[in-house]
C-alpha cells in the first residue's frame, strides 16, 4: 500500500473536519498587537484565547528589550548546540536567576519546551524504571512516555487514592527490576484549569520512594505568593524534585527551563538529546526572557490584576449558571456546554460574528461527544468591562443553545 | 532505588568526563559577533565550528531585518499554536516561498527542527507501517523511531545493496500488515560530510513501493544549482516525497520546514503533535528567515564562495596527508586521526592555545576508541588565508601527535 493513499483515507480526528474548520475554527488569524482587542477576519474581537497571563507580550519594557536585544545580537547568535559551540555567560546568568526564583540549586534553559521536557524525561529513565503519571498530562509528556521502553502506570486525573495504588504497584515492580520510580504530573492542567494535587502526591513520599517531576507551564508566573508556581502555591516546592516550565505562557516568549539539584542538572546537561543535538535558544530570546522574569518577580500588581479579572470572570459565569468544572484554581476558565459538533460550530460563529468575542472551542474527541468546551484565558490586560461584556454574550448564546436555535442552522463552510 | 542515586552512578558517555571537559571541550563559550575570528576564554581564535555556511548570521541585511522585525512585532507575536491562535498571513507567504524554492506543492513551517521532524515522522506512520533508514541518521530521527511502535529496518550507512535487501523485507512485511513503507535518510550527513545516496534510493522505487523522507539540514542552501539541496544536486528532487530542513544551518536561525504534496501537508497540519500542542515560531524569526531565504536564492556568490573555501580546505588537508574520509560531497570536513582520549584532549588544547584555532572534537563513543575526529565547518565568511593558516597548524599538530608528544602530557583540568 502507498503511504500517502493510506494517510488520505483517514485524515485524523481534526483533519477530517479541515474543510469546514480551516481558517475559522482551526488556524484562525488573530492580527494586530497582542491585546484584548485584536482583528479577526477584518473585524475587532474581544480575545480570550492567548496565554498572555501577565500582559507581558506587549508591555513597553518587554518590547524595548526584545527590540534592543535583536539589534545587538541578531537572531543567529549563539550558533550550535550549547555543548558544542552555543554556550554563553548570559544564559548561565539567566539560569542562576531562574534557580533562585524557583528555589532550586540549578537550572538548565531548554531551546523549546516540547522537545525539552521529552528529552529530560528520556534522559532520566531507563527500561528498569517505572513511571506513574496523571491521565491528563500534556501531549509532550505523553510523547516522552511513548519513547520510554519501561513500564508506566497511569492514574485517573488527580485521583490520589489511585495514584497511591499505582505507586504500590510501581514500588513492587522496581524491587524486581532494580529501577526507580518517577511520578509526573502538572502544576496546572491547561485544559481543565485545575491544579495537580502536588501536596497530596508529595505526602505519598512518606509511603513510597519516588521522585516527582512537575510540568508547571500554566502555574509559573500565575500561582504562589511570588509567582513561582503551583509548588509555591501549595507549599510543597521542596517536594518537587524536577521543576519544569515553558516560557510560552506567562512569559509570552518561547523556550523553557528545568530546575533541580545541581548534580541532576549537570547530569541533564550531558544527557538531554534534544539539547545536545540541536541549537541553543537565540540570545534575543534569552535576554527577552530575563527581562520578563525580572518583571514577573518585581511587579506583583500584574499577577494581582490577572486574578482580579480571572475571579470576576469565573464568579460571573458561575452566577450566570455556567458549568466551569474545576475552574478557580488557576486563571484557565473552561465553560462546559451540552451540544453536538454542529451546534458548537454555529454557536462559535455567532459568538465571533455577532458578539465579537473570540475564544477557543474544544470538541470531540478531546471532550465527550455531547460536550462543547469553550476555553477562556483571562489576562491582566483585560478589564472588568471586558468581563461584563463577555458574560452578557455568554448568557445570550447559552439561551440560544438551550432553545435549539444552533441545532437548526446548517454549518457554514469558510474555506 | 532512588532515581537520582541511580543517575549519578553513571553520568553517561559524555557526562562521565564533565569534570575534565566542562567549559573547554564541552560547553565552550565563543564570544563576540559570529565570524571566523571570535573570542574564546579571552583570546581571539580562528573558528571552524559554526554551521553559518553562507555567512548570513552577521550579514548587515540579515541583522537589519532581524532588528526591525523584533522592533515591529516583539518576540511574543503570534501567541499559541498555529491551529488555535498562532496562525498568520506572513507565515503562509513564507511557506509558499519555500514550496516554490524546493519545488514542492506545499510547505509547513515548524516551530523547531528537532521536535518538528519527530512529530512529522510520528504523524505519517502507524504500527502497520515499516521504516527503512540509514544507520547514521541524526538523533532527532532516531528519537522519532523510538516513538514508533511498528517495525524498522536499518541499513549500514549509504549501503544501497543492503537498503535494497531491507526494502525487500519491508515490502514482504507490509503485505501482511496492510501498512506502507517509508525510507528515511539525509541529504548530507553532518558528522561525516558525505551525501545520502538519494539517486540510488530513488532508483529503487522501480523495484519497491515506498515513500522517501529526506532530512536535508546541511544540504539546504549549500548544494544544488539554486541551493535547493541534495535532491537538486543529485537531480532527484521529484523523487523525494517529503523534504525536511532546519533553518539552523545555512539560514543561521531556528525553526524548520517540511515540504510535500498539498494533501500530505494538509494532513500534517492537522496531525503533527509538536505543532498542534506548542507555540508557533515568533514573527521576527519568520521574517528573518524570509530575508535569509531571499538572499540564499538571489546571491549565488555566497554559495560559490563557500565552495571556494571548502574545496581549498579539503584539498589542502588531503595534500598534507590527512584522512578526510568521504569529505568532498558537502562543506562538512571531518579530519580523522589516530589516538586515544588523552591525546585528543592535549592536541585540541594545543590547537586552541598555541595555534589559536577552534574546531569541534569528537571522540569515543561517537567514533571508535582509537579515533579522534576533528570537524571543520568552512563558511563563505572565511578567507583563503584562514585556510592556509589552518593547514599549517594542522600539519604541526599531526607531527606532534605522531611523535607521541600528546600522549606524554597529563590532561589539564579546567573547571
Amino acid at each position: 500500500m502507498d503511504l500517502f493513499e493510506k494517510l488520505l483515507k483517514d485524515r485524523g480526528p481534526l483533519g477530517n473536519h479541515s474543510k469546514l474548520a480551516h481558517g475559522y475554527y482551526a488556524f484562525p488569524k488573530l492580527e494586530g498587537e497582542i491585546a484584548p482587542r485584536m482583528q479577526f477576519r477584518g473585524k475587532e474581537v474581544l480575545t480570550w484565547s492567548l496565554n498572555n497571563y501577565l500582559g507581558l507580550a506587549n508591555h513597553p519594557e518587554v518590547r524595548k528589550v526584545d527590540a534592543e536585544a535583536a539589534a545587538d545580537y541578531g537572531m543567529a547568535y549563539p550558533m550550535g548546540a550549547r555543548m558544542m559551540s552555543g554556550n554563553s555567560t548570559i544564559i548561565e546568568q539567566f539560569e542562576a536567576q531562574l534557580s533562585e526564583f524557583v528555589g532550586k540549586q540549578d537550572t538548565m534553559v531548554l531551546n523549546f519546551g516540547y522537545q525539552g521536557i521529552m528529552s529530560v524525561i528520556d534522559a532520566l529513565l531507563d527500561r528498569r524504571d517505572v513511571v506513574v503519571y496523571d491521565s491528563e498530562c500534556h501531549a509532550c509528556i505523553i510523547d516522552a512516555l511513548r519513547m520510554f521502553p519501561g513500564k508506566r502506570y497511569v492514574f485517573p486525573h488527580n485521583d490520589i487514592e489511585n495514584c497511591d495504588k499505582q505507586l504500590e504497584r510501581a514500588s513492587k515492580l522496581v524491587e524486581k527490576t532494580g529501577g526507580a520510580v518517577l511520578v509526573i504530573t502538572e502544576g496546572v492542567f491547561g485544559m481543565l484549569g485545575d491544579q495537580g494535587k502536588l501536596k497530596e502526591i508529595v505526602e505519598l513520599k512518606k509511603k513510597h520512594q519516588f521522585r516527582l517531576l512537575i510540568d508547571d507551564a500554566h502555574g509559573f508566573g500565575t500561582l504562589g505568593k511570588t509567582g513561582a508556581g503551583a509548588g509555591e502555591e501549595q507549599g510543597v516546592q521542596d517536594g518537587i524534585d524536577i521543576y519544569f516550565s515553558t516560557f510560552a505562557k506567562s512569559m509570552a516568549s518561547i523556550g523553557a527551563f528545568v530546575s533541580a539539584d545541581e548534580q541532576v542538572i549537570e547530569f541533564l546537561r550531558y544527557n538531554t538529546r534534544s539539547q545536545i543535538f540541536a541549537k541553543t535558544l537565540p540570545m534575543p530570546l534569552v535576554l527577552g526572557n530575563m527581562k520578563r522574569l525580572e518583571m514577573l518577580r518585581t511587579m506583583p500588581e500584574l499577577k494581582d490584576k490577572l486574578w482580579t479579572i480571572a475571579t470576576a470572570l469565573q464568579n460571573g459565569l458561575r452566577e450566570a449558571g455556567f458549568n466551569l468544572g474545576a475552574a478557580g484554581e488557576s486563571p484557565v476558565t473552561p465553560v462546559f456546554l451540552k451540544g453536538g459538533q454542529n451546534e458548537a460550530v454555529n454557536m462559535v460563529m455567532d459568538l465571533r460574528e455577532n458578539y465579537n468575542i473570540f475564544c477557543s472551542v474544544v470538541v470531540y474527541p478531546v471532550v465527550p461527544k455531547d460536550v462543547i468546551m469553550l476555553r477562556l484565558i483571562p489576562t491582566s490586560s483585560h478589564s472588568l468591562s471586558d468581563v461584563e461584556e463577555t458574560i452578557i454574550a455568554f448568557k445570550a448564546i447559552k439561551d440560544k443553545l438551550e432553545s435549539g436555535e444552533y441545532a437548526k442552522a446548517e454549518p457554514v463552510i469558510f474555506s
